[in-house]
This record gives structure tokens, sequence and C-alpha cells, in this order.
């Protein structure tokens, strides 16, 4: 892995002179490019080892390139914030919205790493933890992202000598702590673990540079040639970037589905429904004020038909809590700062802290529902989102956080019944729009992809509930019993699930 | 203050059921409007004496109302993230933005109280907490906000009464802690505190509602009323809600200004601009490696005519710092996000935690420069936003950060040359646009703009630096040494800017 970077790779500094001048003016020339033609962000990843000249690297491409556009960030200890959410959250929160350049110093490598060397992961976590992030990085190129993961390396007498050259100028002492030498001991575990690293996440579509950290006027050579090659290619290629990442769906040959299934007759009598309201009320009420639930969170999903009651079902669910525990997150069009992010982004940035709840109406599903239906987005996009929301939902469960989905169905003769209803009512609330009567028209199309939908993402960490709502009072009565005995059990399976932090 | 809310208001039963629907059916169509067409946002802050149904009256509005355009904020312990910015940050980032309603369950009037009852906030500084928080308050309406402030109350009987009720009701049980009977002990204590309080922040952009808490149905119906009464007014109201809060500007009678004033025929020899570079360069990496900086903030506000070299003098600074320490925030139109919330709030978004440098390239002051000038706000909004500007960053000063805020002036003649040398260059970057040449003509407009700014805006907390700018290394070692040594000052004197928390 490391072979060519110990070689001894130097430039002469005459050769440099006449070098540096043509790059940067190139690097300004395709920065600039970038910002208004190439609408796509660009990751830049610099890890390797210590005084192997990680910080000035980063500083000489803030020389180099126009240093309002590049951002970078650092990732010291996590703050209460970033510690009460998925690990995946404060990187998720720091990516750079198209058109810029965001420098990662320290990224989702460096804490696997370290907790390797230090014994506290072993290899089959940390491979789990690899095939976590090369999933999560083929969804960054996927979403048009150009991720360039650099690694710096020295010899073992490399980073000796470096250290001690550091060390001797007053201008660069400061940046050799205890922890530089102390990490020279750990050398050879870190060479282990990183070349396990490397090699697990030297994917096609986000391969490692391996450069040799040794002489600083090739290293920065290399990188800014190597940065300036990507961001040509890459602004030349005008190619769509995506490529389907599931495979075909399978095709319908009989009228039995997930959907045709359910019983939609179902109903509760109204003091039934009185009864059990109140009942998994109270419940509700006292498993969210559990002492095991401060540190989860609770994330409800819904999706259904238009008219199917969501609004409903949700204040029945609210009622039953405190106002300043949760927030109901309506999901609308993508605002201009969350679509110039990758798609689940926007809701990355609404996952609750621990003990508290997120309620969304309509959610991250939008992609193989609406989008799908309508054509908003390529097929190789909706088809590779199974995937992707899998990971985040797996994500956020394994992070302690209760994930409970409901699709709401109901009829179609329900539906036209509802919506002539909604026409005769005052208020405005429930105007019926033109599109929503268009919607009816699709239904076929949005029934082939509710049930591709729930086959493909109903996950044993995140399952789908699907409420037969032709009757409000069944619905409202399933989805909080629902809701009930999924926090009961998981707030009893303490054990398992105890948040590592 | 609290007189009328000892009356013992009560609602029968038959009233309630009477009014209820009409007032449900009525905000929910106010909701709809505010939403659709009303372009501003909602700020109701709900406190008051525990126990006097607080939490039971912000579940009424979410009943009442649509649940999925509520928002509520709850203010527990500052998280660490809140804790290393100015106090009013965590309320910036949680306002509501156009056409939401926000509600605001503890506020900014929480902690002066709680401290004021504590015996830690003497009677001065109260004081001037309130009148910051009037400030707040008036920005907030100017800038189209709709504030509506409850107190709840209850005579002291009423209190021990009503905290007996909920403690007998097993589903409310829960509610009554040992806090809140540690509380009726404070209770005239923080009547007086409370008083005090409401009576300096009765403001006419923004007046306290006391509504008397014992009556569950009075109280709902009050603020029910209340809200849609406030809702209806200012969405019919389609009047210009701002009003100029500063007095007219002085007018020009000679040629004599801050800007004709300065000597721009200052400049350095290549030599000694080297040294002092060095020198200055070398002073500020020590500086913001100083222990005491890891509780300061720096924020660079730099501001000047087109081509007056702002961006080579944030390169000269960068290079001597580590770039996983300070973010460059290069200003341009607002996005949709920023634009649904108040002139500051994006500025707001991007002040730095404690040990980090923000720098802006170009800053808050666009309102009183190209906004002014070009008419892209009224009168009266850049006529308020001098004393706005003043007090945000008093906060900031107050806080802890340092803030330094530079003006590059070149000549006529200079910007003239450099705009034909730039056309000349081959990077991309240096593209001049047919906005330069026409703002070139604008010229008078902008100095009129700038002295007024200088005027008003340089304070003793965060004075502006003219810098004269025609020669490129005088301008850049002036900043630098500016730089160096306010920090200087203000780290040495610690005594009296610790961060008290």
């Amino acid at each position: 892995m490391f072979e060519s970077a110990e070689l001894g790779h130097r430039i002469a500094k005459e050769t440099f002179r006449e070098e540096e001048p043509k790059l940067r003016a190139a690097l300004l020339d395709a920065q600039f490019d970038l910002r208004e033609n190439g609408k796509f962000p660009v990751v830049i990843l610099i890890s390797g080892v210590d005084g192997s000249g990680k910080g000035e690297t980063i500083n000489v491409l803030y020389e180099w390139m126009d240093p309002r556009f590049l951002s970078t960030l650092a990732f010291s200890a996590p703050s209460d914030e970033e510690r009460e959410r998925p690990y995946m959250w404060r990187y998720w929160r720091a990516l750079p919205p198209k058109g810029r350049i965001g420098i990662f110093a320290g990224s989702w490598y460096s804490d696997p790493i370290r907790d390797r060397i230090l014994g506290q992961l072993d290899k089959g976590d940390l491979d789990q933890r690899m095939d976590q992030i090369n999933r999560f990085e083929a969804m960054l190129v996927n979403e048009g992202a150009l991720v360039l993961k650099f690694w710096f390396h020295l010899a073992k007498d490399g980073q000796r000598q470096r250290l001690k050259a550091l060390e001797k100028n007053p201008r660069t002492a400061w940046r050799v702590t205890k922890t530089s030498w102390a990490r020279l001991k750990t050398y050879d575990k870190l060479q282990e673990a990183a070349g396990h690293v490397l090699r697990m996440t030297n994917t096609p579509w986000a391969p490692w540079i391996v450069v040799e950290g040794t002489d600083d006027r090739y290293r920065s050579l290399t990188v800014g040639k190597i940065v300036l090659d990507a961001l040509q290619k890459r602004l030349a290629d005008q190619r769509d970037q995506n490529f389907p990442v599931a495979p075909p769906l399978a095709p319908k040959i009989d009228f039995l589905d997930v959907l045709t299934a359910l019983d939609l007759t179902q109903k509760l009598d109204k003091n039934v429904y009185e009864t059990q309201l109140a009942k998994w009320q109270g419940r509700l009420s006292e498993l969210v004020r559990h002492p095991e639930f401060c540190k989860r969170s609770l994330i409800l999903a819904f999706e259904g038909s238009d008219a199917a009651g969501k609004g409903g079902s949700i204040r029945r669910i609210t009622a039953a809590m405190d106002a300043r525990q949760y927030q109901i997150i309506p999901v609308a069009a993508p605002t201009e700062e969350e679509r110039a992010q990758p798609y689940l982004w926007r809701f990355w940035r609404q996952i609750p802290r621990v003990g508290r709840v997120s309620i969304f109406d309509r959610t991250w599903y939008g992609r193989v529902l609406v989008e799908r239906v309508e054509g908003f987005c390529s097929e190789a996009d909706w088809l590779r989102a199974y995937t992707e929301i899998n990971d985040f939902e797996h994500e956020l469960h394994k992070d302690g956080a209760i994930v409970i989905k409901f699709w709401l169905q109901i009829s179609d003769k329900e539906q036209l019944k509802r919506f002539k209803e909604r026409e005769k009512i005052e208020f405005k609330r429930f105007k019926i729009t033109e599109e929503d009567w268009r919607n009816r028209e699709k239904a076929e199309a949005y029934h082939s992809a509710v049930c591709d939908m729930v086959d493909r993402t109903s996950t044993s960490t995140a399952p789908w509930t699907l409420v037969e709502a032709n009757d409000k009072s069944f619905a409202r009565v399933k989805i909080l019993r629902t809701i009930c005995e999924r926090l009961e059990s998981a707030l009893n399976d303490v054990k398992s699930k105890v948040k590592g932090k």
C-alpha cells in the first residue's frame, strides 16, 4: 500500500519555481469554473501520519486557491449536540454545498483508526464501519460530489526526522506535542490499521491517493496537480454521474400485493375508540417520560395516500406529549440550501437529540414515491435511494434512535369521498388543489411505487407498518398502539442498545 | 401589573363549548393565510409562574391550529455550542422563518428573571439586560415579526391550589416536582422581579399580555382570541411595518470627511514590507495560540471599495493561522432560508465558537452600503440598521469576542488602474463585470454612505480602522499590525472580559 511513498521523492527548487505559477493559475481558473458552472461539491480528505505535512498542505491549498471558497473542517472532540446524534451527523452537517470545496482535516476515518489502534474496536466492527463508509462515499459520489482522499505517508525514520526538524524551528515547534512523539511509538500499529482501512475503502468511486510526505515541494506539487486534474476532468465531463446501484425491480404477475392484501373494512366503534385512544395515549405519555428514553430518541415517519389522515393521526400522538419534547416536520419542496446538498441532507439536519421526538409528515421516501412517479429524479437516482435510505435508517437505529414508519392506505372510493367532503368544508387548510385531483389519475403508478418501497425498505431495524385507514378511528388506534409497543420493547431491551457514549 | 389577573376570571363550560369551534375554525384560517400570504414570522412567548398552565396552553394551541406549522422551542441548560457563543445566539437560531409560528416556552426573559431572584444579577445589570431585550424585540418587529408576549399569573393561594390539584391527578402528577414547591416559597421574589421586568419591557411594539391562569377555559379562550385577533389585524394591515429609528443624517457642508482626510500616498518599500510582514505574521500566529485566546473569539470584518485589496489582505492574515482555526465567509446575496429571517440572522449563524476566527469578506454593513445606495431596502430599514448593528457588535463584544473592522480605501485613479489591469489578466477570477464599472458611477453615493457608516458605527468596543490602500504593502502591514495590537490589548485585559460561563 505504502511502497511507492517510501522511495524518497524530491522536487528540486528550480523545478518547483517553474511549475508553481502555472499550477496556481490553472487551479484558480478551475476553482472559478467550479463556482460558476460546475454544480458539484468537492470533498478533500487530508489524512496520514503525524508530521507528514497535513497542515502545511492545507495551507498551500489556501495559498494557491481563492480561500474565500474553501472551508476547512476540523473535528476534535464532538460537542454535546453532536454526541447526542448518530456518529455521521457531524460530518453531514459539515458537507460543502455545490460549487464549493470542503477540506476535511480529520474525517470519518479518524475515529475508527484511532479506536482500532487503542484496541477499542475489534476487526469485525472495524470492517462493518468501513462497509458503511464505502456506502456513504458511494452516496456522495452518486449525488455528484468529487471525493479526493489523501493519505500522507512517512517511513518510520522519516517521521522521527520530520518531528525533530519541526521542533527545531521556533515557528513550527508548537506543532510538535507530546502526543506527536507518543504516536511515533505506535507507528507500526498505525501502519497496520491504516493499511487495512485503506485497502477496505479503496473503492473505484473514491480511491485513496497515498502521497510521500517527506519533501514539502514534492508533496505540495503532487496534491496540487491531483486536485487540478480531478477538477478539470470532472468539469469537462458532461455525462450524468449516476449509475444504478440496485437490481431491476421484480415484475408484477398477479394482483396480490402488500396493499391489496390489506383488509380496509376494519373499523372501531366510537366507544371502543374513546377507551382505546385514552389507553394508548396514556401509555405513550408514560413511555416518553421513561428514564431510559432520555438516552434514546424517537423518529416517526408518516407516508400515505392524499387525505389518508396523516395529520389527524399525528395530532392524536402529539396530544399525549409535551410540546417541548417533539417537533413536527412537514416535508415540502427543498430549500435552496437543501438543494445544494445530497438528497438526505435535509433529513439529517432534523434528526432529534436524545430524549426528543421528530415526527415527519411525509419523509425521505419522497424520492421513491413522488419523485419516482413524477419523474423529478432519474431512474438511477431513485433506484439507489432504497439502499441509501436503508443505510440512513440503520445508522439511526445503531445510534439508539427508534424509527417507526407508517403507510396509511385508503381505498380509491374512500379517497374520492374525502376529497368531495373537503371541497365543501369552509376551513381554508382543507382546500383541495388541482394537483390533488391530478395525483388521483396516477394512482396505479403510486401503487407500484408503494409496493416496491415496502418490499425494499421494510427492514428488521425499521419495519413499515401498513395502516388500514378507511376508518379513522381504527387507523389512529393502530398507530398509537404500534408506537407504544415498539417503544416498550426498545426501552426494555436496554442491554443491546445503550449508547456507547 | 397583575391586578386584573387576580379577579377570579372563569368561563362556564357551555360558553366555552359554544365559542371553541368558531375560534378553532378562525384560527386555522388565519394560520393558513399566514402561511400562504402573510410573509411574516410570529413569535409567541409563554411565560409566568409555575402551575399557571403554560404547558397546557401550548397544547391547546397545538390542538386548535395546524401543528405542522407550529414549533415549540424549549430552553433548558444551553449546549456547549451555545455556551461558547453570545447569550442571544441560541434564540437567534430558534427564530421561526416567515409564515411560521414559533412558541417560546422559556425565552430571553427566563435567565435574567431567575438570576435576579437568586441574587446573581444586580438591579443595574438587570435593567441593562432589559434595555438590550427591548432593542432586540424592536428589531424583530421592524423586521416584520408579530411578537406576542404572554405572562400567566396566579395569586399565591391560587398557585398552591393548582399544584395540589395537578399532584392529585395521576396523569398530571409528574408535572409537579420538588422545584415547583420550592418555587412557591420564592413566590414573592418572583412577583417582584417579574413585575419589574414586565414594566421595563412593556413596549408599544411588544407589550406584555398578563393572563390569569386559574381557570383552564378562561385562559385558553383568552390566549386563543388574542392570537387570532393579532394575526387577523396584522394580516389585514398592508402598511409598511417600518419606521425610522435613527435621526436624520447630518448634511454635508464642506469637502472634509473621514475619507478625504486619509493620506493615500503612504507606502512601504519592498524590503521594509517583507520584514514587517514576517514580523506581524509571526506575532499573529503566536497570539491566536495564546492560552487566553481559547476563551475568546476573533471576528474580522472587511469592507472596502471594489479592487481595494480585501482578498489579498485576508490571504496575508490566514497565512499566519492554522486552516482549522478560521473560516472565511464571503458575503453574497442571501439564500432563501436567510431571506425568511431578520437581516442579521445570516451573520449570527456564522459567529465563531471560542478559540476560533471568522473572517467576513464583506459584512452586515451591506445594509448601509450597497443596499442603501442601490435602494435594495427602504430608507427606514437602513436608518435603523446603524442601531441594530451597534447592538449586534456590542453583544459580541460583551461575550468576549474581539471585533475588528476594516474599511479599505483607494483613490478613484488607483481603482481605474486596477480595473484595467484586471481586464488584462488571464485568471478568470479577476474577471471584471459590467457591474463593477456601474458601481464606479455611483462613487459619490458610496462615499457618503461610507462616511455615515463610520460616523455612526465606530464605537469604542468595535471601532473602524480606515486603511489607506493605494499601496498594497502599506495596507497589509497596517491591517496585520492593527489586528495584533487589538488582540494583544484584549488578551492582556483579562480581568474585565473573562467569560462568566
